[in-house]
């Protein structure tokens, strides 16, 4: 083990680095809150600094600390953070360290015991425990405020297990192969919330496959044949509310394996950004800041909402003038086609699509912003308000020139070259964004690792000694969250499920993309971020209500398209009339239809709904065991 | 107290009443099973057979037996239940006896201190442990369905307790009063299914108060104005979403301060008439009947569905032939315009409504065969699988000819002429089998009673003595639920918000309907039924969802109202298409700000959910505590 390499008595599991000009008291305090024993208020943990790297330049920041826990402590963490792991028998049980060892592949001290991600969220649970201890509220949040504010805190992260890495890295991406994601190795590694996103990314790639396919031969035999779409959009429609129920299935599966499915929720705590009043929260009786629920919906519905309607305005406007230039374009062409004004014919809708990327780039940060004033009081519901926000914006402004050009102008030629456009140079962009840049940034760091490693030259084998590795985590950027990840497969459904019918080689392009999307975010998972936090995700959350909204608006869309075709419009042809009541008819049928099929497709699997039954069965019956057993010593 | 009277050491809840053929070691055997000790299989009940009445007849059965239980056993059944109670400091907790006294309004010994429907469920609790107190189910299985099937088991249910009766049914509907429902009195007698319909009930009465107040002026100024209605109709349209949201959350407060918001669900046993093969169950591992569900969904699917669908084509084809009579009438009417042809014209829709409740009278108990049929294991899945039966029919059967009017045909007046037959027809039905059919049977009772009463002649004071008030009651009709009065509610509640723009006067005719409605129902539950074990509902279960399910129907014909009415066409003067387009898209503009206003209006009101929140807190720090003190022994 590292231990030994590093001369420290513990594994180190987490880094705590304090700014430079932290005084020497404040860090004598809080090593002693982390290393106290229980009943003085500590949290009873290890704690070391870190040592200056071998040659130590003046600007190296001192006060960086690792943390870490003893084995019995770690399990302690586990059982109070509720974590479930397979018993015996096979179902899955709340971990207690009573009878650890009747839980599957327990044997004793191996750290292998529990994954990875569990110790450290076991871990994070004693954290705030260690510097605040305090009974009261106000004076943690007093003081980790203080902290955070003034800059004292600079960060709190995990530090990546190399040997691990190492493996994981190899078996997710290193190698080019035709099998899954390790799913249940990154859920090991970096937790639950991370695992269910690439399990999510697999699913949806898989998903596509069969439009892909469909998609080729129209794509190289009927293009411009619009007729037959008509097929393609029933397809489309059944499809895009199919593999939603299908997925809610999985994703419980796979929850169920990790133990998070029926895991309780423990009482969430404020989140740190939060800010108030001195009062009494109503649930807990502590005193803690509080805020007007009035208020806030105030900022919410006076300020946010118009906040939000204006950002649509604009976007409509710059709509309106990507349309001028399509339509200057057009006419510049068509006065003089040659081959450089036929270029011509694509730039507005380049420029159209790099420009929506900015504004969503910029709304998202005034979104944050928006988000952080109106003053949440817990995290989810923070996350829920600026998902919201976040969407609808991103929604419109992806969508709405295609639907404008879909419904108002009813040309199809031009929202198939829109569509294409759009998603082709939003995809550039992404993976620009997300593969090469990371892949720059890898590069320079390597260099700068090299280079250090030439100045010592002391090193013999290829391992670098733990001081630089923590040296080196800790420049790493920092990962924020699977939001932008979720954001972008959110939008490339968006393209698919509602109008992919006119331009179907948009599956094939988004499978495409997904399966480079796996590669690059394997790649700046292991690579470029520093360890995340676990997140002992249950489901995909609030998105899988995004995706089923936007599957629901696929189902009108499609419907209109398919109403709008010329081959439909031949059956009725004295009667607008009669065409749209049908097609309107169809729509309720198949909206009503989509409604009831969600609510027959059982949520959770037979197998794993059984599991969980007896789960609950079981521990009424050891309840009523309890009641009668009191009952002897009441009566 | 009457245990004084009658001579029985003990109160008697519960009667049993066994086949006169049964064999005398039959009963000993039963009597034991309820009389022993808990550690030698019994239920620790008392029991006492029922003597002979004052004047015995021959056929008077002599195998009745009286159930009752001790103060110790029925406290002890009301914790084994889960039964929440106000706790000292105003909070809602699980009741246990070891803190019996911190419970508001304990005092003792005195048997109001639970409700005495309660009390009822904890004795209920025990019943089939007392006769059935065997490990396997099988065993137990096969003892019910001999008792039940041999006809040698009669009936169980719980006695009336006359002073409390006399009390409820003063307050409830003996005075005529301008005040609201003695709901926590219903509660306290009859349980929380009981006073949650009571509840419904008057709440969707005040809620139509406004709707009747719009309707008068309607009716009486604007008979024939049609253009009007539009107003009404948007009015309609918000109203029934409104209201229903608004139902959730009062009948959220009520179940919360009857504690069954909180109370956890019992694990469900299999109802007594389901059979199969014997097997394992996988979840609890008992011995009990299997039956396999590909079988149970062949049966749905090949023999329910196809039927419900032939039911369906017949109630169409009934609809024709009343078409045909209608279109009759109106030719004799037109050849020969008197008095007696202008009768004429409404006995088609007369005949119609009649034919349509007796077509629903029929279907019910073909629906109840079916789902019997079925072969459901659990009596949730049962109820709902017959209330989906029953509702798509009744819909179909009572609405299929508004909608055939008022969208096909597009008749404005017929519909209206159509509507008030209807509505006014099956509400005289309705109120002859609900209000004067019990009056009858309860003069015929009375006769009874006095005649009884005339032959001996030593009654002195007015009461009754307890061995004929058993025999009375055991002769009274068993309640079957409140599933036909949601049934009316909910079609009253389609009339209403489906097409009460197109005939204003509904809404006014289903309030004085409702009115008399509590009337007949509070007589005939205090009155003419059997009292029935308590159902600690904690809402209105599958009827909120078909009574959201109509409401997002009524936003539908409601649009297609609007969009169809001369004033909104006239807007429209050159293009058909516009119109339709328009009215489409602010319908779905309409459902997608109705499931918006769903998503936002908390189901639960916010005390209510702080309440709940610190109790589930106080749990979790429980466990915590529990978690620490055992750290202190095991580790």
């Amino acid at each position: 083990h590292k231990t030994n390499l590093s001369g420290f008595r513990f594994t180190p599991l987490v880094v705590v680095e304090l700014a430079s000009n932290v005084k020497e008291e404040t860090i004598t305090w809080l090593l002693s809150r982390i290393r106290d024993q229980q009943q003085n208020g500590g949290a009873e943990l290890f704690a070391e600094q870190l040592g200056p790297s071998v040659e130590a330049q003046e600007k190296e920041n001192p006060n960086v600390f690792l943390v870490g826990a003893s084995w019995q402590r770690l399990l302690s963490g586990a059982e109070d953070v509720g974590l479930f792991k397979e018993y015996n028998d096979g179902s899955m049980r709340g971990f207690t360290r009573a009878n650890k060892h009747n839980f599957k592949d327990f044997k004793g001290k191996v750290r292998h015991d529990l994954s990875d991600a569990n110790l450290r969220t076991a871990l994070q649970h004693f954290m705030p425990l260690s510097y605040f201890q305090q009974e009261k509220y106000s004076e943690r949040a007093v003081l980790l405020r203080r902290l955070l504010s003034k800059g004292l805190l600079v960060q709190i992260f995990p530090l990546h297990e190399k040997e691990e890495l190492k493996r994981l890295s190899f078996s997710w991406y290193k190698k080019v192969k035709l099998s899954l994601q390790p799913l249940d190795d990154i859920r090991h590694y970096y937790g639950e919330g991370q695992a269910l996103y690439f399990g999510f990314l697999e699913y949806f790639t898989f998903a596509l496959v069969p439009m892909a396919l469909i998609g080729v031969p129209y794509y190289l035999f009927d293009w411009e044949d619009y007729d037959k779409y008509v097929v393609f959009a029933v397809f489309n429609l059944i499809w895009c509310t199919v593999i939603l129920e299908l997925w809610k299935r999985f994703s419980a599966s796979l929850a169920y394996r990790w133990g998070t499915l029926s895991r309780k929720k423990a009482f969430e705590e404020p989140r740190p950004g939060f800010h108030g009043v001195l009062g009494f929260n109503p649930v807990t009786g502590r005193e803690e800041p509080v805020y007007p629920t009035a208020k806030r919906h105030l900022r919410i519905y006076l300020v946010s909402l118009p906040f939000v309607l204006l950002c649509l305005y604009l976007s409509l406007y710059v709509m309106m003038i990507y349309f001028q230039m399509e339509g200057w374009a057009l006419s510049v062409h068509d006065e003089d086609p040659t081959f450089w004004t036929g270029i011509l014919l694509f730039i507005p809708s380049i420029i159209y699509a790099v420009v929506i990327e900015i504004m969503n780039l910029i709304y998202r940060y005034a979104a944050e912003f928006l988000t952080e004033w109106e003053n949440h009081r817990l995290e989810s519901s923070y996350q829920n308000h600026l998902v919201l926000k976040v969407l609808v914006f991103n929604f419109f402004n992806c969508f709405a020139s295609l639907f404008y050009i879909a419904f108002v102008m009813q040309d199809m030629v031009l929202l198939r070259q829109s569509l294409a456009t759009l998603l082709i140079t939003s995809q550039i962009l992404n993976q620009f964004m997300e593969a090469f840049l990371p892949y720059w940034l890898q590069r320079r760091r390597n260099k700068k690792m090299i280079r250090k490693v030439q100045k010592k030259r002391t090193l013999e084998d290829k391992e670098l000694p733990l001081v630089e590795q923590v040296r080196l985590e800790a420049d790493m950027s920092t990962y924020l969250g699977t939001f932008d990840d979720y954001l972008e497969l959110f939008l490339l459904f968006g393209y698919v499920s509602l109008f992919s019918c006119v331009y179907p080689l948009a599956a094939v392009l988004v499978v495409l993309n997904n399966i480079t999307e796996v590669y690059s975010d394997a790649f700046k998972m292991c690579q470029v971020f520093k360890r995340p936090f676990s997140d002992p995700a249950a489901n995909i959350g609030v998105w899988q209500l995004a995706f089923e909204a936007m599957s629901v608006i696929a189902v009108v869309t499609n419907c209109a398209l398919i109403g709008m075709s010329p081959q439909v419009k031949a059956y009725f042809p004295e009667s607008e009339t009669q065409l749209i009541l049908w097609t309107v008819a169809i729509e309720h049928g198949l909206l009503a239809f989509k409604f009831i099929l969600t609510f027959l497709i059982p949520d959770i699997p037979k197998h794993i709904q059984i599991k969980l039954s007896r789960l609950e069965f079981e521990s009424l019956e050891a309840l009523k065991k309890k009641v009668r057993s009191d009952c002897l010593v009441f009566v």
